[in-house]
C-alpha cells in the first residue's frame, strides 16, 4: 500500500451536500409520478383488541378514495419487519420471529395497523380512515416485560407460551462461569434498564410503490438496505411476487440509525398499490412514528463480574431480559449483539451470557445505532468501575488491564481480534482530557451544591457483522469518454456522508480525480449487490469492495496508457505508469505524463482500433467483525439541588485504522456522542403504564439535544492502518453513541456518589436518589445503591 | 457457435411492450418532478428577417413567468444539431458545419427560434409568448436549392457564399468513369427528386433539463444518442459546462426513425432551466414540428449508368444537389451516405459521386430512416430498370447480374463487401412473388382504365456506420442473488423492439433464462457507453457488445458451479458444464444439474467462503459498415382515370444473417415498407414557394398511409448467419423504406409506361403525365419522360 496519498485523510465534502443544504435532495416524500395516490394507515385505539367487522362502506363512497383495505387483503402469511434477517444464515443464533401481518385482525398495541386507504390527495385520505367502521372487542393489555413473564400475564401471541418471544444461552460461553464467580477474590452484580431511545430521524417513514403494466413492483423508500428488503418482500411478505420482478429504491435518506433496517409502511404501500391499480405513497406522522414500529429495544440487564485482587477479570455472567413490543422485529439480534458486546470488551476466560426477549403489548422496538452495545455498556461499565472502586483502582488502569489485546481470542470464534488500538485510545485520551488532574478517587472530593466529576467507558464495537451474518459488498466503476466515471454501490447514504469516503476510495485507489466520480447508488435494478448500512459496515465492507474495483480500474488505464506515451516517443510498461488524481505519468519520471482523460477518450473514441469502456467490478466478503473501538472521557457538573446534570466535556478518542475522511470520522463521533447523551440524559421514552398510550409522542415530549445542551465534543482519531480494511480503515458509525451514557453515569457516580441504574438519567432520578441516600444515610454511596426501572 | 439455440430465433414478446401498450410508459412529457416548470418556444413569422430590439418587458410581467431568453442570453458559440457529428473521425469525409445557435438574432426560416419562456404552466407560456414583441426587419428569402445556388440569390449564411453549404466529391470514386461512360454500349441518363418526408413520430420533440445544487445538469429527452447528446451539449452548444457534469436520459421514446439524433428541444431547455433555475419541460405542438428542424433531406439527383450490351455494368456517374434547409444538420452525412450506398449497390468499376448542398430559407433537414438511401434508390433502381429495357433483359435478371457478391470490393475500401446473399433475396423474392408469371415485358400487355404493373429493387444497405463514423458500443450484466439480471445497454428503444432482441442475445449467450433478464437502458450515469441507434446497427454492434458480456457471465456461472456440484457428489470441470435457459448441467448428462438460481443465490450468500457477485462487462468495435441487403417486389394497379395507385402486393426478401426475433425482423420490414409506402405515394412536404411557410402542417394536410393504404406486406427471411454478427445477425431497421419507391415506380412504370421522377408519385402528378403523352403522342414512354421538381 502506498503511503503517498491523494484523496484518503483528507477532509473532502461530501457529493450530497450541496442538495441537501439546498432542500433539493428528492426524499421518497417528494418523489412525484404521475397518477400518484396519498395513503394513510388506521391506528387502533386499543393496546390489545379482536378485531370484528370492520365496515369501510362509507371511506370508499367518499368522492376521490380509490382504495381501502383490511387485513382481509392483504396477505395472511406472517413475517418479521428486520430485514437483516434475510442476511442470517439458517444457522443465525439471533433467528427471526415470522409474527406478524401487514394489516392485523388482533391489535397488539396503540396504534397497530387495523386498515389503509389510498386517495387522489391526502386530506380525503385522513378523511376516509375516519369514515372507517371498526368493531374492537378489548382484551386484557400487558406493557411491562418483566410483568409478561408471569405466568397470569395475558398472552399477546396465542404461539408464544409465557410471551417469550426468545430464550436463548450466547453459543460461545467459555470456561465455567459459574464455579469462577465463586472463586473469584472479588465481584460485583450491577442492574440496569436502557431506555426506547427513538431515532427521531428527520424524515418520518414513507414508501412509494407500484406496479408496472408487466407486473413489475417498484418501491421507493428510505430503506437502509434495499437489496434486502426486496428479497424480504418476496420471501416473507408477498409470496405471490417473485422477487426477480421487484425493483427498489432508496432516494435521499432523511436520517436512519438503525429504523429503516427495518420494514415500515412499504408493505402497506405495496398493498395499497396493488389494490388502487396505481401508484401510492404512504405516509406517516411524527406522532406515528413514535407510537409505532421503532424504537430501541430496552433491556433489563444484570452484570455480574469475578476478578483477582489485582483487578484481573476472571468471570463475566450477563443476563437480559428484553422487551420486543408487541411484535419480534430486531429484538433478537440486537439482544444478542448486546451479549456479543458486552462479553467481548474485556478478555474474561469465563464468560456466560443469556437473554430472554419477552413479548408486551407496546409499540414494536427495532434496531438503533449500537445496537444492543449502547445498552449493555451502561451497565458493564459502571460495573467495571464498581470493581475498580472496591479494589481502589484508577478506571483507567483497571480498563488497560482488562480490554482485549490485538491477537487475543475474541468472544466470536474462530476469528481473534485482528487489531485493536483501545490501549491507545485510553491513554491519549486520558493525556488530553487531563484524566490525572480532574480524577480525584471516587467521589470522596466532591462538595457543595454544583459537584463536577468525572467518568470513562471503554468499548468494542464491530465493522461489519461478519461473522454474525452474512458481510458482502459488490461495486462498479465505469469511466466515461470525458472522464468522469461513475462509481456503483449501495450503501445507504442515510446522512453519515459514506458516499464521500468511498468516492475517495475510489479516487485513490483508481488514480482518478475525485472530482470526476460521480455516484450511483440505491437502486436493485443499477447498483450492484450489497446488504446496505448497519453494524458500521460500509467503510470497511463497501470500501473494500471499491478499493478492489478501483485497483482493476487503475490497471486498466495503466495497459491503455501504453500506446498513448508510444504516441509521444516514449516507451512504457504498464507497471511503469502510475495513475494518480486524474493524472497518467512515468513512475520514475513524473513530469513525463498527461491527463487522465486522454485515456479514458482513447478508449471509447478509438477510430483506429478496439475501443472499450474502462469498467470494472470489485467484491469484498467479511467473515470477521473487524473490531473498532472508542475511548471515552465525560466532565459532569450535578445540580445537587436540581439534580441537573451538564456535560462540561466530553472526550472519545476512536480506533479508526485510518481516517478515510478525518471531518466525517469526527462527524460520526461527534453525532454518535450527542445522539448518546440525548440517550443519556433527556430522551425518555413513556409510556402510559394504564393506557399502553405513549405519551411522549412529540419533540415537544421527548427532548433530544439541542445546541444549549451539549458541550464542545472532542476527538482523537488514533490511527494505526488495518491491515484488513481498505487503506486501513475500520469502522465508525456506531461507537460514538455507546461510551456517552456510561462515561456520564460514571461521572455523575464521581460526582454525587449515587449509581445510576435507568436511563435517562433524568434530574428527577437523581434527586430522587439523593434524597433516598439522605434517609437511608449510611448506605455507602456505591454498588446496586439502587436499582429497578422504577426509577 | 452453437446450432442449438434456445431464444434466438424465436418470436418472443418485447419487455417494453406491456407498459407501451398500456399507456403506462413514461415519455419525457410525461416526467413529473417537484417544481417543473413549462417552457415554449417562440418561433419567427418570417422566413428570413434581421431581429432587431426584443421586447420581453410585457411577458416577464406576466404572473407565472418565470424565465424569459433571448439570443442575447444563450451561448454565441454556433453548432449543429447533428449528434451523429459527435461519433466523426475529424478526418470524416462528411463532416460538420457549425451554423446555429439555440435562439436566433436572424430568423432563416419560418418558425425560427426567437426566443423562450418558462413558467408555471403550460397556458401562462403560451400566453407570454404572445406578449413578447419582437422588430423584424425581412430580408429576401430563398426557397428552392438550385434557386439558392444562382449567383442572385439572397445570402441564408454570410459566411456561405453562393449558399453552398457543403460540395464534395465521394472520396473513394474510382476508375475514369467519364471515359467509360463514353465508351460504353448503352448509357442511360435518369433524374428524381426525393421530398422532404416527415418522420412523424408519434411524440412530438420534447425536453425537460435542471441543475442540481451542485451545477450537475440533468437532461430528459427521447434523443436516439443519449452519450452522444451529452458530449455535443458540452463540446459544441454550452461550452462553459463540462461534459462531465452533463447526466443524459433517455426514457420511453415515441417513436424516432432517424429524427432524434438530431438535438431538438434539448438546448432551449438548458438554457431555460439555467435562468429559470429550476427544472423546466419544453414541448412542441405537430404545428411547430412541420415547420421546425427535422424532415428527410430532399435530393435533385442526376445518374448516369453505362453497360456493356449483356447488361454489365461499366460504369456510374451520380451527382446531389441536397437542400439542408436553413441549417446544416445531418445534410452533409445523409447525402454522403446516399452516394456511399447508391454506388455501392451493383459491383461498378468506374465509379464517381459528388454532391453540392445547399442552404435555403425552410425548415432544417435531418436525418431520417434510409438516411439518403432511400432517396438514392428512387432514381438508380429507375435507372436500372430504364438500362434493361434498352436491352430487353429481364428487371430481375440485370440486377442478378450486377449486384455485390461477398469478397466483392465494396465502395467504402479497404474492407470488401463481407457477406450478401441479395442474390438469394431476389431469386426466392421472384419465385414467391410469381415474378416471371406477372411480368409480361415493359408494360406491352397493358390495356383498359385499370392496369396492373409488377416492379422490382434490389438494394444493399448497412449494419452499423463502421468506417464512416465511430462504431462501438458496450454491455453490462449482473446476476442478482435472486437468478434476475440487469442488462445494461443504451441502443435507445424506440419503438423498433432493439430491447427485446437483445435480452434474447444476452440469455443466449449467457445461459441465463430469458424472462430472468430486465433491460436498464437510456441514462449516461448508468448504462455503459453506446452510440445509441441508428444506421441500423444495433442488433450487429450492440448486440455483439452484449453477447461477449454474456459469455463473459457463462463463464463465471460454470465456474462457480463447480463446487455446486461437488456438493451434489459430482466432480465437473468447469469445460463439462452447460447453462442453458437458466439451468446449469452436466454437457453429457443433461438431466443432471439444477436451477442457475443456486449458482446465483451461492454467488453473493456465501457464509461460508468469499461471496461476489456475477458480473460482466463486454465490447464490440465495429471498422465496416457490414452490409444486410434486401430485395422487394411490388404490384401496382393504377386507375388511369384518376391516377390513383393502388399498392396489390408488396413482398421484401431480406439478407438477416440470422434473425434473432423474426417477429421483429419481420415488423422492421413492414414498418419500413409501410413507411416507404408513405414516401413513394402520398406524403407531401409543401412549402408555399411564396413565403415559404409549411402548408402541410398537420396529419390532415400531411397523408401518412392508414390501414386503407396498405397491402398486405409479404417478408422473407434470408438466413444465412453471418460471422460478424451476434449469432450471426445482420442490420435490419432501415432497409425495408428504401425499396417502396423504386419498387412502386417501376411497377407504375410497367403498368401504364410512365417514369415518375418526384417524390411522392401521388394521384394528380400520374394524371398529369398521361396527359403530357397523350399531348406529345409519339413520344416513347421509357428514359426521362419527365423531369423536374415540378412534378
Amino acid at each position: 500500500m502506498s503511503e503517498r496519498l491523494s484523496y484518503v485523510g483528507k477532509r473532502l465534502a461530501r457529493p450530497d451536500i450541496a442538495a441537501k443544504v439546498t432542500g433539493r435532495a428528492v426524499y421518497t416524500a417528494d418523489v412525484a409520478l404521475p397518477g400518484l395516490l396519498q395513503g394513510r394507515i388506521l391506528g387502533s385505539p386499543h393496546p390489545h383488541a379482536k378485531i370484528g367487522n370492520i365496515d369501510t362502506t362509507r371511506a370508499r363512497a367518499l368522492p376521490g378514495v380509490v382504495a381501502v383495505i383490511t387485513h382481509a387483503d392483504v396477505p395472511s402469511d406472517k413475517f418479521t419487519r428486520s430485514t437483516l434477517a434475510e442476511a442470517m444464515p439458517d444457522f443465525a443464533f439471533a433467528g427471526e420471529r415470522l409474527d406478524q401481518t401487514i394489516l392485523t385482525s388482533r391489535a397488539r398495541y396503540v396504534g397497530d395497523w387495523v386498515a389503509a386507504v389510498a386517495a387522489e390527495d391526502i386530506y380525503v385520505a385522513e378523511k376516509a380512515l375516519a369514515l372507517i367502521e371498526v368493531e374492537y372487542e378489548p382484551l386484557p393489555a400487558v406493557f411491562d416485560p418483566r410483568a409478561a413473564l408471569r405466568p397470569d400475564a395475558p398472552l399477546v401471541h396465542d404461539d408464544a407460551p409465557g410471551n417469550v418471544a426468545q430464550r436463548m444461552e450466547f453459543p460461545f460461553n467459555a470456561g465455567d462461569t459459574a464455579q469462577a464467580l465463586a472463586e473469584a477474590d472479588v465481584t460485583v452484580e450491577f442492574f440496569g434498564v436502557s431506555s426506547r431511545q427513538k431515532h427521531i430521524h428527520l424524515e418520518t417513514d414513507a414508501a412509494v410503490a407500484w406496479f408496472d403494466a408487466d407486473g413489475r413492483l417498484t418501491v421507493i423508500s428510505p430503506s437502509q438496505g434495499p437489496h434486502l428488503a426486496k428479497r424480504q418482500v418476496a420471501r416473507r411478505i408477498f409470496r405471490d411476487i417473485d422477487e426477480s420482478k421487484i425493483h427498489w429504491i432508496s432516494p435521499a435518506i432523511g436520517g436512519g440509525f438503525g429504523a429503516r433496517l427495518a420494514l415500515g409502511v412499504e408493505p402497506a404501500a405495496i398493498a395499497l398499490a396493488r389494490a388502487a391499480g396505481r401508484p401510492v405513497r404512504v405516509t406517516t406522522t411524527r406522532e406515528e412514528d413514535f407510537s409505532g414500529y421503532s424504537s430501541r429495544t430496552d433491556h433489563h440487564q444484570t452484570v455480574r463480574l469475578g476478578a483477582k485482587s489485582d483487578g484481573t477479570l476472571t468471570a463475566i455472567d450477563y443476563r437480559i431480559v428484553a422487551d420486543s413490543g408487541a411484535y419480534f422485529s430486531h429484538s433478537g439480534s440486537t439482544t444478542a449483539v448486546n451479549i456479543q458486546m458486552t462479553l467481548g470488551t474485556f478478555q474474561v476466560p469465563n464468560r456466560y451470557g443469556q437473554f430472554t426477549i419477552a413479548y408486551t403489548n407496546t409499540p414494536t422496538t427495532s434496531g438503533f445505532r449500537g445496537y444492543g452495545n449502547a445498552e449493555g455498556a451502561f451497565v458493564l461499565q459502571q460495573a467495571i468501575d464498581i470493581l475498580a472502586e472496591k479494589l481502589d483502582i484508577d478506571p483507567v488502569e483497571i480498563r488497560l488491564k482488562n480490554i482485549q489485546k490485538s491477537g487475543d481470542p475474541s468472544c466470536l470464534p474462530p476469528v481473534p481480534v485482528e487489531h485493536t488500538r483501545l490501549d491507545e485510545c485510553l491513554r491519549r485520551g486520558a493525556e488530553r482530557f487531563g484524566w490525572t488532574e480532574k480524577w480525584c478517587g471516587w467521589g470522596r472530593c466532591k462538595t457543595g451544591r454544583h459537584r463536577r466529576g468525572v467518568g470513562v467507558s471503554a468499548i468494542t464495537h464491530s465493522s461489519g457483522a461478519g461473522g454474525f451474518l452474512l458481510e458482502t459488498s459488490n461495486a462498479s466503476i465505469k469511466l466515461g469518454a470525458d472522464g468522469s466515471a461513475s462509481l456503483f454501490v449501495s450503501p445507504c447514504e442515510m446522512g453519515q456522508g459514506i458516499l464521500g469516503a468511498l468516492t475517495q476510495v475510489a479516487a485513490e485507489s483508481s488514480g482518478l480525480s475525485r472530482e470526476a466520480i460521480h455516484v450511483v447508488t440505491g437502486d436493485t435494478d443499477i447498483t450492484p449487490f450489497d446488504l446496505g448500512s448497519h453494524a458500521s459496515r460500509s467503510m470497511l465492507v463497501v470500501g473494500n469492495a471499491v478499493a478492489d474495483a478501483g485497483a482493476k480500474i487503475k490497471h486498466q488505464i495503466r495497459e491503455r496508457a501504453v500506446p498513448l506515451f508510444a504516441l509521444r516517443q516514449i516507451k512504457a510498461e504498464p507497471s511503469e505508469i502510475e495513475v494518480r488524481e486524474g493524472r497518467v505519468f512515468l513512475f520514475d519520471r513524473q513530469d513525463v505524463g498527461f491527463d487522465l482523460r486522454d485515456v479514458a477518450e482513447a478508449a471509447i473514441f478509438n477510430f483506429a482500433d478496439r475501443s472499450e469502456q474502462i469498467a470494472a467490478t470489485g467484491a469484498y466478503s467479511a467473515h470477521s467483525h473487524h473490531p473498532n473501538h472508542q475511548a471515552a472521557f465525560a466532565e459532569v457538573e450535578v445540580d445537587t439541588h436540581t439534580g441537573a446534570v451538564k456535560v462540561i466535556e466530553y472526550l472519545a478518542a476512536h480506533d479508526i485504522g485510518r481516517a478515510i475522511n478525518p471531518q466525517l470520522v469526527e462527524g460520526q463521533i461527534e453525532g454518535g456522542a450527542i445522539q448518546g447523551l440525548g440517550f443519556a440524559l433527556t430522551e425518555d421514552f413513556v409510556i402510559d403504564p394504564d393506557t399502553g398510550v405513549v405519551l411522549s409522542n412529540s419533540l415537544q415530549t421527548y427532548r433530544v439535544p439541542t445546541a444549549n445542551d451539549i458541550p464542545e465534543v472532542e476527538t482523537i482519531l488514533v490511527e494505526d492502518p488495518y491491515a484488513g480494511g481498505p487503506f486501513g480503515a475500520k469502522g465508525v458509525g456506531e461507537a460514538g453513541i455507546v461510551n456517552p451514557a456510561p462515561a456520564i453515569a460514571n461521572a455523575i457516580y464521581d460526582a454525587i456518589g449515587v449509581r445510576m441504574t435507568s436511563l435517562p438519567m433524568s434530574a428527577d432520578k437523581i434527586l430522587y436518589l439523593l434524597a433516598e441516600r439522605e434517609k437511608k444515610s449510611g448506605v455507602a454511596p456505591g454498588a446496586s445503591a439502587v436499582s429497578g426501572q422504577s426509577i
